[in-house]
């Protein structure tokens, strides 16, 4: 089964698409949905919205997993990244596509068996357990990572019954 | 023009729609987008935007009004109003509705005359201004009063060149 992973930001929203073939993890797509400031904010919004829809659409995923956000740097910035989850949340919801949920400890943890890693170290990770050629940017191996921790737990085994 | 007023919440959505004829303002349609806080968040999040795409689909408002918001009780209130309000922008862009934000503090003063106005005298001043039958609830009220705030500000009398 394809999982969709993805990190939300109101300014860069990293996704990427992982499948395990043969027990090995492939990274079959990734990338940014990044927006000028420039542009108003609810512009840069549905931006995320219509991109990740798009996403789903082409690549159909089954299962997408996503950071359970608890905390923020502050109020400001909870509520912009409040607006960019519910985009992504919205196209799943929209394309038909599961929903989970992880702390950014189970991620860190799935990943790097630290629940306290840096992106750096989760990034370094990402790069070896996909085997990638080049370095992905910090919100797509975080985007990846959280596909990763998904395939690796027990309600992705249960559903796929390995 | 039809303005509809929307104050956006993770358990109720307010909105109105406020039309201006004969220098008197009506109010065409009001309610509220409520959801069970037994279903995912997520569906939540989702059933605020179809449900407001929906009522924009029908009354084809030509503009939103809806609170800029700066600020709110803690950061995880503020992450959840923040997916709320992304659900009403993202509705609002898809269907072609054009988006005007107002601060928390125009808005009351529109209404009221006073900044620091209570949800109660904004809800007594919006039953007056648009003679209403019946007191709406404080979620309507606060919908109503972004739209009478739109209607009643320069941006809108240009634009509808009074």
């Amino acid at each position: 089964m394809l999982v969709l992973g993805v990190d939300p930001g109101s300014h860069v929203t990293g996704y990427g698409l992982v499948e395990k073939k043969n027990n090995q993890l492939i990274c079959i797509h990734s990338g940014q949905v990044t927006s000028s400031a420039k542009i108003p904010f609810y512009d840069r919004i549905h931006k995320i919205f219509k991109a990740m829809a798009e996403i789903m659409e082409r690549y159909r995923p089954g299962e997408m997993s996503i950071e359970d956000v608890f905390y923020a740097k502050n109020i400001q910035s909870s509520l912009k990244l409040g607006h960019a989850r519910g985009a992504v949340l919205i196209a799943a919801v929209q394309c038909g596509v599961r929903i989970f949920e992880y702390t950014p400890l189970e991620i860190k943890k799935s990943v790097v068996g630290y629940g306290r890693a840096t992106k750096e170290q989760v990034n370094s990770m990402v790069r070896i357990i996909l085997n990638l050629k080049t370095t992905p940017k910090l919100d797509t191996s975080d985007a990846l990572a959280a596909a990763i921790c998904h395939i690796n737990t027990s309600r992705f085994k249960s559903l796929t019954k390995e």
